[in-house]
């Protein structure tokens, strides 16, 4: 097992990416009017892409045509305090509909008008996993603050 | 109240303050060598500033002294398809130990070495909540896919 300068395990990518597929709401990180901005999204992945859909107009789909952007995905168990998260970044772009009728079977955050689908190209991914009783520290700090 | 054009009710900047406050974990989004990043860190509000650990060296540290930063909390509830999300723009900064006792009283994701705490004043914060059922849709998709 590979740990990092903080004692948190080093996931490999395959992991990453088995990960990434057992969850489905993840968060991007845009750039809106030259400010950073990070809103949760419902993804779906498809082999190295996570698809998301957002409505023509929007802030989301502004930032999302032909964009780098982040992406994270995080699991939490707060009876055994531990968890994992995974952190991608990669290129934003919109889905046209004749490029794969399979993939408009996207989840959305909530329903809206004009949705278009947007694919993230994972670039580069890692994960970071805290062991059972590793968050414990944090946790008992924060239930007595 | 209020709805945005997805239809979700745009919550108000005492109950987005609020709803920081139930929450531990939120995820920081910043720019690490030119790329965005997204980081997952246990957190607490104190009055309008939003508190969390690092470590000295580490990528977040660096992207963390006197910088514009995006911070995301979110809520979901599968079981009746409801959700809210509060998203943050602010300065993020170190503090000082000097500074205040009671502020290092803060909770961290993972425990590592020589630790900063950083403050992220707040700037912009906006919230959304998806009432019960309205993410019926995206959900139910999502379950079939």
């Amino acid at each position: 097992m590979t740990v990092d300068r903080n004692g948190l395990e080093v996931l490999g990518t395959e992991e990453c990416l088995n990960l990434l597929s057992t969850e489905r709401i993840g968060r991007i990180g845009i750039t809106s009017g030259a400010m950073p901005v990070i809103l949760p999204i419902n993804y779906r992945v498809e082999g190295e892409r996570i698809l998301f859909r957002t409505s023509a107009g929007t802030k989301l789909d502004a930032a999302t045509r032909h964009a780098v952007v982040a992406f994270e995905v995080d699991h939490v168990d707060p009876v055994y305090h531990s968890g994992w998260s995974v952190v991608v970044t990669g290129m934003a772009e919109p889905v046209e509909p004749s490029d794969d009728d399979r993939l408009w079977e996207t989840p959305r955050w909530a329903p809206g008008p004009d949705e278009r689908l947007v694919a993230i190209t994972i670039g580069d991914i890692s994960g970071r996993r805290v062991e059972s009783g590793g968050l414990g520290a944090s946790w008992s700090l924060h239930d007595s603050g």
